[in-house]
């Protein structure tokens, strides 16, 4: 069976189909720091709609898995190719296919990185707003399937608030155009917005009609403010949403994380115990802002520095933006990315506390803070998650659910956190879902094993 | 089996249960014009979630119909109940669960309107951004059910930007919660967003969790400027958006509408001939918009007259807002609700000239010229729509097709336009969308003949 599907890909899509061990190996894996066992079947590398459509007539045809997959920088596996598995990547369709600005939308191939995409359309005096932390090395595709957020969440949305339309591969090879060019749009049921953040359990993305903004004139003010506690930088952060201030940025990083990112960078150490938010303004009000914010937080009990300067304000977030590697050169992470209502913040970073006490692990953690989405890290040695890890993790889960939370705010299922889906979701609406995807995707060969395995 | 469905309905939800002429037929129409050949079985007035599963468990054992409907204020059909068919209202279903500041949402029932929500919210320096022209009479649950859209879209978002979660009833009477109360949650797939807009045929919404804002600070600044031709009118309007300036509201009324509104307020006739943009703008920046907008809008060739006094400028819009009523003065109407990409509002108008002149047929027309969203309006006399009429909103339809727009902007396919869906939405995504609601509603006895009748 594995000659046979090999043979098709390749009669059909010849020099795509790459076998090299290298090809094979790279699929395996995703950010996530977690592999598949076993090297998929082949890479294929598409180009046009038209491999794609191929590739996925031959897997229907052959009942052959298929994991879409892109620039591979996922932190949930969701993108990890394993053992009878078509690794179809979308990471060489790269054009920009248009861009209107005076309908404020661009249509783009899936495998356009965010950040070289955002390069482009700086000419035309426009952005598209979604910020990954990855955005150097992340793809649009890839932000689209799995959802992707970012730090300017709270100002300028998430990917769903910034796709207009997807045009989407099926996973028998049909081509369908989902969405609209404009503003509204109520045509029928909004399959858009389903595939945004469906983590190729739908269709593949092989084109997207995005809603860009206009640059926001201005400055960009950055402030930086040191708290005792944890605790006390998040209730912070709190004070400044219930101000009614609305920043364009808002990062917390506690004392571990803080630790972590300056030995990376070869700073000086923080102050013991200490822990930062750090906060940008910016459009024609960024300074009053600025201005009010620092007194938010002085008020609070934080140090407070800040500049109106934009390259200075760009060094203070580097340490934050280090944050990845950071937590990578201490050994692999299982990365949690609970979201809580803003108000729970501290209440998120005491259970975090209680956690580490009462299961002995540390958890550095990050959070926008401007949204809710924390990022607990927990730091093992070794290929798998040692038990302890997993209960941890179990625990902290739980404990965002308990204050309006949920598990995932922009990382996604993929595998790491299937085993968590139906205690959020719920069996009625757990089934629900996978009762949808199966209508897209009746014979379950797109991405198994993922999001839905129970 | 009607008796047995009325006697089990009586049984199970006594009081509520109404068969009194003046409600039976008062739900077989909404404020589209059209009404149900038949009056249906009887009215549920749900005042509690276990009303609504009560009803959904009877409507489900017996095979009943149901169509859910509030203030009945709908345009396209999508609440109007006929024979046979049970009418759900969750009308009286008004409270309002929660507001919460700190986190910008509020959860309420189904059954508030609009207007009253935002009164109630105003206490707390919030609002709910949609605002339907309807706002006054329209129940939030209706807004989300038809994905309603408003003024103020272009600038603040539609309801699909404005829900953060659900709670829905199913077919079979289960309570499903979908979505979150963070800001940021991709837990699975984004069964909220497929829910806004369904129009009744995937499930009975019977709370919701709103994204709220704060209320904008700064004046409202409104200019009014008339043009000789609609053509001019609408090139302007697109010279705004192209200019970067983002009014709150940007509505235009050709001719025809401007002479009806008019009429309707008493106010002396307007030069025949001309066309009207009203555009409001808000926030900090309210009055320098004004004046570059004026300046913008004087260049375009319009006679510009604007005031920074807030009273004044609602005088201005109450003209726009006196559209529909004025519409149904003149006898029943087909409302068109096409939307095309901003840049090419001036070749819509265009289409609409052609199609008056070859149907023989005039056509009143406002736009939400910010958003691209235009109402043209095909009046008739007599109970049903003329097929000349059906001829000249086919064409209508798909000349906003070609130009890159949609059917339905904001008001949905209910009965009228479901004509149309699989030729915006192709066969395959038609089909796609059809087999999504099955797996919601197997036996197909949520508003059955709307929205997805072939």
């Amino acid at each position: 069976m594995t000659g046979d599907v090999l043979g098709l890909l390749r009669a059909e899509l010849g020099a795509q189909v790459d076998t090299s061990p290298a090809a094979l190996e790279d699929a395996r894996a995703d950010k996530s720091g977690h592999r598949a066992s076993a090297a998929p079947l082949a890479v294929v590398h598409a180009e046009t709609v038209e491999h794609v459509q191929a590739t996925l007539r031959i897997a229907s045809a052959t009942g052959t898995p298929v994991v879409t997959r892109a620039a591979g920088t996922g932190l949930a596996g969701a993108a990890n190719a394993g053992g009878g598995e078509i690794a179809l990547s979308v990471r060489r369709m790269t054009r920009i296919l248009e861009v209107s600005p005076d309908d404020l939308l661009a249509v783009v191939e899936p495998g356009i990185v965010n950040a070289d995409l955002n390069a482009q359309l700086a000419a035309y005096g426009l952005w598209w707003a979604p910020d990954p932390a990855s955005r150097a090395i992340s793809t649009v595709g890839g932000n689209i399937a799995t959802g992707a957020g970012g730090l300017l969440c709270a100002k300028y949305g998430v990917v769903r608030d910034a796709v207009l339309g997807l045009d989407v591969v099926l996973a028998d090879g049909r081509l369908v155009r989902m969405g609209h060019r404009s503003v509204k749009g109520v045509t029928g049921l909004d399959l858009t917005s389903l595939l945004i953040g469906s983590e190729g359990t739908l269709g593949v993305i092989v084109g997207a009609t995005l809603k860009l903004r206009r640059v926001v004139p201005g400055d960009v003010c950055t402030i930086a403010a040191t708290f005792p506690t944890v605790r006390a930088a998040a209730a912070a952060s709190s004070a400044v949403t219930a101000a009614g201030i609305q920043p364009a940025i808002m990062e917390l990083m506690d004392a571990a994380s803080l630790s972590a990112a300056h030995a990376l960078l070869g700073l000086p150490a923080p102050t013991p115990g200490a822990s930062q938010l750090t906060v940008q303004t910016d459009g024609p009000a960024a300074r009053t802002e600025a201005d009010a914010i620092a007194e938010v937080l002085s008020a609070a009990g934080g140090t407070v520095s800040a500049t109106y300067d934009r390259d200075e304000g760009e060094r203070l977030l580097a340490i934050r933006r280090a944050m990845h590697p950071a937590m990578e050169s201490l050994g692999n992470a299982l990365i949690e990315d609970v979201s809580v209502p803003r108000s729970q913040m501290a209440a998120m970073f005491d259970e975090i506390a209680r956690v580490e006490r009462e299961h002995g692990v540390e958890i550095p953690t990050v959070a926008h803070a401007g949204d809710g989405n924390l990022h607990p890290n927990f730091v093992f040695q070794g290929e798998d998650v040692p038990q302890v890890i997993w209960d941890a993790a179990d625990d902290l889960f739980r404990a965002a659910i308990r204050l309006g939370g949920t598990l995932t705010g922009e990382h996604g299922i993929g595998l790491l956190k299937r085993r968590w889906l139906a205690d959020e979701l719920g069996d009625d609406q757990w089934r629900l879902q996978r009762d949808i995807a199966r209508v897209f995707d009746p014979a379950g060969i797109l991405n198994p094993g993922k999001v839905f395995e129970a």
